[in-house]
Order: C-alpha cells, then structure tokens, then sequence
C-alpha cells in the first residue's frame, strides 16, 4: 500500500513529465518552475491550462470542454453571474474592514445563521469572518482550546484542515514532511468499508473515548474534536454515525469542531450542513471553500459561550476577513442557494449520480465501493473486491483517462485510490451519462491492459 | 503610561459609549453585539457607518463626507475603477485555484518581481501566494524555521504580524491576553525619538545581537528577525538606520523577513519597498494589505534557496491563494501605481504633508515628533516635549476631534500617542489644508480644555 507521505502530491504532474508536453504547456510549466516556490503542484501529468468557466464546464486554452467533477470552490457553478455582479456593484461602492459599521456583515450573518438545522437555536451562535478555510480552523482550534482550558486535540489520519502552523499540525494529509502538531492524537477515520465494521460509530465512539483517556493518562488536558463530517480527504466517509463520538467529547469537556469546508453549503443534499446528516450540535462550524463561489471568504460560527472565552481576552482583528465585497459574495451564494433549490437538487441529481456509478462499479470488479450523500461521492477502487487491497495506481490512472474523456477530478484517502466525485451544484442529470460513461470506459481501458 | 494590553482596542467603542449614540447607529451596534464574536471592535466612541468609497474619500450613510488618513488597504484609491474592472472581467471568465495552468499568476509574478529594488536581482526570488498578511507571515516563519534549522526569533515590543497561533505569537501589540510565542524575544524597537539615541542604527544593531547571544545561551538556534521596516505598531519609525542590525542577523545565519503589510507599494515615496529604503536585502519578503486594494490577496517573495528548504518537504496549498481574480486584482494595482505614478506621488506629496504637519507640532508644544517616509506619517503628541512622557489620553481625543473635521484616522506606538496619518496614495496637495487644518484645530480645542 503507497505510503501516507506519498499521496498529497500523487495526482500531480512531476519534473520527469515534462518531455511529454506540448511546447505551449512546457512553456508554461517551466515559467512556473522559474516563478513559483516549489510547493506548488499541478494536478495530471499532462497538466490542464484552463481559460474559462460556467456552471459545471470548464474550458482550456485549446478549447475542449471538460465536466468538473472536482471543484466546490466554485460551488453554486464556475462564474456564476450572480456573484459576478453582486461583487461588481459592491466594489464600486466600498470595499473596507469591520471597524466601521457596515450593514452587509450583519445582514450576512443573519442569513448565515439561518442555515442552521431545525434542532439548534441560531441565537445562541456568533459569527467571525476570516479569508481562508485555514483560517477559520486555526482561529477554532486557538478558541477551543481557550474554552477547555485544555491542548490535547483528536483528528483522523487523513484530516486536511489548513496550512497554517497550528492547522497543519491536525493535517496529517500533507504527508511525513509535516509534523503532526504538539498534542495532537490521531485515530483512523470511521471506514466503515475498509473496516467491515457493522456499527461504524460505536466503532469510532470507542476510538474517541480510548484516546480521551490515553491523553488523560499522558497529562494532556483534551481540548477538542476537529472533523469534516464526510472524512472528505480520509476517502468520502457519508453516513449518520458520529452521534455517540460526539456524546463522548462533549461529555469529556472537549468541543467538536465540525469543519464545514468541504460537505457543507448544501452539498449534501438532506441538509445544509454536512455535521446535520449525524444530527449532531457542534460547538464550533468552519466553512471556506464554498462560501464565496472563489472570492476568499471564510468564517467561524461558534456558540456565543465559546467564543468568549477567547475574544474575552483577544482582540482578534482580520484586515479583509468580513469586508463588504466578501460578504456581498457571501450573500450572492445563500442567496442562489435557495433560489435556485440547489440543496434539494443535490439530493435527486446526487442519488441519481451515486445509482449511475454504482451501475458502473457493478461491472468492475475493482470497483470496491461507490458511497455518497448529494453531490459528494466516493468511488473506491481495489485491486480485488474481497481482500480490498487499495489499487492506487489504478485510481492515478483513472485521472489521466477521465481527463482524456473531459471529466476532471482527483483522488482522497489514506491510499490515494478513492476518486472524489464532487462537481460544482449545477451538474444535472443530463451531466450523468458523461461522467458515468467516462468511468466505465476509462476503467474497461484500464482493466484490459492490466 | 497606558499599560500595552490597553492599546490595542484604545480607539474603540465600547459598552457605556452606547446611550450617546443616535438611534439608527445604536441599533447597528446592537446588531453587531448579537451577531459577531466579541473580539470584534469599532473604532470610535460613536462609530462611523460607511457607505461609498472614492479615491482618498468616504461617506458614511448621513452623507458626511471624510478624508481618509488611514487606510492603506485601498490604497491606489477606493472603489479605484482599474481595479473594479479587472476583478469582475477576470471573474465573468473564471476564477479556479493554482492545480490548473493559469496565466495570471505568471504574468503577475513576472511583474512583482520587478518591484525590487536594483541592488537585488529578481530572478533569486521565488513567490507564493495566500490571502492574508497573516497568512504570508505565518507561511514566512515556517519557511525561516525550515531553512535556519533554528526555532527562536526576534521582533518588536510592540509588532504587529498577524492573527494566526504562530504569527499571534510575534504580535506583542495584540496586548496582555496573548502569550508571546515559544522561543520569540522581544526587542525594543528602533525609536530615536523616544531614545534619544543619536546613531540609532548601532544600538539597535547591539540589540540586536545581544539578543542572539541570550538566545544561544539559553540554548536556543536563532532562525531569524521579523520586521515592518517603518515599525508602523511601534509607532513609526521612518528612516534608513537596519543595514548594521541586518548584517548582525545574516552573520548570525539568521533569516530577516521584511513585513511589507504596511510599507510596501509604494507608499513610502522614495522606494517601492519600504525595506529599500534601508538598502537591506531580506530573505524573505511578506505582503498583504495593500496589494489587492480590497480583494484578500497576499503573498511570500522568498529567496529560492531559502523557499526551497520548506517546499522540498511540504506540498503548501492555498485554495483561494493565487487565483485568477486575486492575481488580476494585484496586476490593476501595479498597473495603476506605475501609470498613475503613485510612488513619484507619495515622495512630493508625503513630503509637504509632512512639512505641513510640522508647522501644526510647531504651533503645539504637545506634539513631540513629526516624522515620516512618503504618505506615511507618525504624529506623536505628549504631554510636554521635554520630557517626552506620552500623551495617550490627548491622541484618543485627538481621533475622535479629527473625525468631527471630517478626518479619519488612528493611533499607533506602545503608549497609544501617535496619530497614524496613512492615506489612501491618490491623497493629493489640496486635501493637505483639510488634514493640517483639523489637526491644528483639534489640538486647539482640545489643549484649551485641558
């Protein structure tokens, strides 16, 4: 099985691809080499110039389309005119930071705090604003730990939160190179497949509750939970399942950082709220990617009791976080959000999509699972259904051979051999046959070789 | 003196500021109290309530009309029609992240790195992009670690860096409530004023290296020194006095990263970075505010080798870092400083506005010092200047006076008594009489009472 440290850069285009480009991309990737810190990566080995944007297509520069099965940055659509002009308009009229009153931040607040679920009071949650997903978390993870009073954090093994110091420190994604922080206790995502558990979240629950005690006995004062509840980059994990790790933090002190940034925003379909599918109450809601359609807008909704325990004492400021044109973004998304049903359209085209590509894996037997909730699918692939042995390469092929039939993703999981399915909302139901034919094509080319 | 935890929320609303204010901003304030996390702050006893933005000019709901003196955000010029333009063009064709070819960010580094001063060469230099300042400086400390092998750093009592767990920790101006990071020693700026040190650059070059003998003795490697070249939270501290302190740094295998959140672009007249202005070469160079105008658009300008020390281990990605509608916004706002000629602008027009200030501190024997570098101006009041003792309580005043007069403004220093005069660049000679009139009048005021 590929090594954790491996899979972060594994769909990406390396030096030794380079003779295989045509000379305009050559050009291009070598200008990148020359300009650009070499962290860097681009995703495929032949790697994609992109010029233009709309909906669930994206162009390149020699002007083939392609089907993004990838991207939930640009999640109500790529260029959606309404953020397009709801930015336009607030631009030309100010664009300044919250030291001045400004309507837009408590307007957006108000509708932001409305999204959440039925069961939970929106009163007893405040907003702050920042740019970044990574920002959100690494202000979360500081205001956890301020309420507990504690430092011990838990994550899983694949977690990505962020690429600050502290958030890269719960990101056990970013590979060996990056020390997992001070602290921090990792445990291995609620798999059920690659597990075989039967009850996944007594499974997990127990997990949660051994490590509360191990850092107990380690001195460690547990301060919280941080989770994406789909286990996004631990391989697309849906389900409803972290009701009772969550009791068991809770009843520990701990808060539950439930980081939005990837499965909420109506990805999920049943619900705004990715954490909403486990009918759990977090303490501290992240979001980025999704909440400005591309324009850097990030936040923290946390419990009012929470948050004061930090902004007591701190007087956090964050020069563009909440600004007029972000929050204009912001707005422009919820706004679309309701208007054009793109929850309830997540949850019939998402259940149609997950039909469609398990048809496909039914024909192949390395399709080890296909699970999802809305528009967030995994789709598994193994070298054998019952030993489960992840196929990684087959999963860095599959890319290149989606990519060539003009569908783009990538891959998530510990072994970097689950595709992540998960195009920007407006995918419909007449975007299934191209996406489902592409798999299965990509994957009898594949098999046959192999 | 004003202890330092009070400094930071000095020019601030505040609960029992609250029964003075008219209805519509008392029902503002109120909103704000029940929907954003306490650490939010006003500034203002009676907050200000903007709605238009115009070059060096804002509005608040009731039509008054302000000069700006000090937001160095919009800093070509509110709501600046270049910058407008290129977002929403740029955003109508596409906004994606840096796993795809794009040319923007190319184009836009090309044109970055060509900002540097001629002693350098800009083929050393490689870029990274995020979307804060405080993400350039978190990412930058990293890379310093990374590359030094050290983990103690050096800033100043009174630095501001940033809002992340790591760049909080080289924030002391963030107040009492948040620790100084592990490893970080402080210093005290380079303040001639204060000091009354005649070679400035010498004694804090001692520092400087005192400091790195403590460091090593209490067994600690050095990794580097992190500075705003012009000290702005310090008080600013305009002048060319770090070239010794910066040799003292690289032959004690220190990095110097150059926070050019506040000098950068432009602003200082003479030189397009404000660490030019020194004739020091940094290692790493750190950007943010300014460089969008508005859109969160920041970035890391690092040494290769340097750069090379960090990304060798770690795949650093930023979502929203570097993508199209950043990149074009930050193109406009260089485009515009070269067309408009706005650094040629901020030298002539900083240096009568400075000389224009001067003749109001000639008037006023509270005002200790006028100093600055181009449109940036430090305006230091005390309560008498032969004994320099600062006068907190009398720049408070002063800012909410200015506001009166239509000027808008706010304190910097460790003891709160120096007024931060950083207009928009587009500030021109006619608004000079505006700016000194209100100061001489407010002193006016204000010294009679007293």
């Amino acid at each position: 099985m590929a090594a954790r440290s491996t899979i972060m850069d594994a769909n990406s285009f390396r030096s030794e691809h380079a003779d295989r480009l045509d000379l305009d991309t050559r050009k291009l990737t070598d200008r990148r080499d020359e300009l650009l810190g070499g962290s860097y990566r681009l995703f495929y080995r032949n790697p994609v110039h992109l010029v233009r944007g709309e909906g669930q297509y994206l162009w390149d520069a020699n002007g083939t389309k392609y089907l993004d099965m990838y991207n939930n940055v640009a999640s109500i659509g790529h260029a959606h005119p309404a953020v397009v002009e709801a930015v336009h308009t607030q631009m030309k009229q100010l664009n300044t930071h919250t030291r001045y009153i400004h309507e837009r931040i408590l307007d957006y607040t108000d509708s932001f705090r409305n999204t959440l679920p039925d069961y939970m009071d929106p009163m007893d949650f405040k907003a702050m604003y920042v740019c970044t997903g990574s920002e959100a978390n690494d202000l979360a993870l500081r205001v956890a730990k301020s309420f507990s009073g504690g430092t011990g954090l838990i994550a899983t093994t694949e977690a990505y939160h962020g690429n600050s110091e502290l958030s890269s420190g719960v990101s056990p994604a970013l590979g060996a190179g990056q020390p997992v922080g001070s602290d921090v206790w990792l445990i291995e995502a609620p798999d059920a497949y690659r597990t075989g558990e039967a009850d996944i979240g007594a499974w997990f629950a127990r997990r949660i509750r051994d490590t509360i005690a191990d850092m107990a006995e380690s001195g460690v004062t547990f301060a919280g939970f941080i989770a994406d509840s789909i286990f996004s980059s631990d391989g697309v994990l849906p389900g409803d399942y972290l009701a009772e790790a969550i009791d068991v933090v809770h009843g520990a002190g701990g808060i539950f950082i439930a980081d939005e940034v990837q499965p909420g925003f109506a990805r999920t379909g049943d619900h705004f709220w990715g954490f909403a599918n486990h009918g759990v109450t977090p303490d501290i809601i992240t979001t980025g990617k999704p909440m400005g359609n591309g324009i850097p807008v990030a936040g923290v909704l946390a419990r009012s009791d929470v948050l004061e325990a930090f902004s007591g004492s701190l007087p956090y400021f964050n020069t563009f976080g909440g600004n007029p044109v972000s929050m204009a973004a912001a707005q422009a998304v919820l706004d679309v959000i309701e208007r054009e049903g793109l929850q309830e359209h997540a949850r019939i085209i998402g259940a149609e999509a997950l039909d469609a590509f398990r048809q496909v894996g039914g024909r192949h037997h390395q399709v080890g699972d296909v699970r999802g909730a809305g528009l967030f699918i995994g789709f598994e692939l193994v070298t054998d259904p019952a030993t489960r042995e992840p196929d990684h390469a087959l999963a860095l092929d599959m890319l290149e051979e989606l990519k060539a039939r003009g569908v783009l993703t990538s891959v998530a999981g510990p072994f970097g051999n689950v595709l992540k399915l998960r195009p920007p909302l407006p995918f419909t139901r007449s975007d299934i046959p191209w996406a489902a034919d592409a798999l299965d094509e990509s994957l009898r080319v594949l098999t046959a070789r192999g």
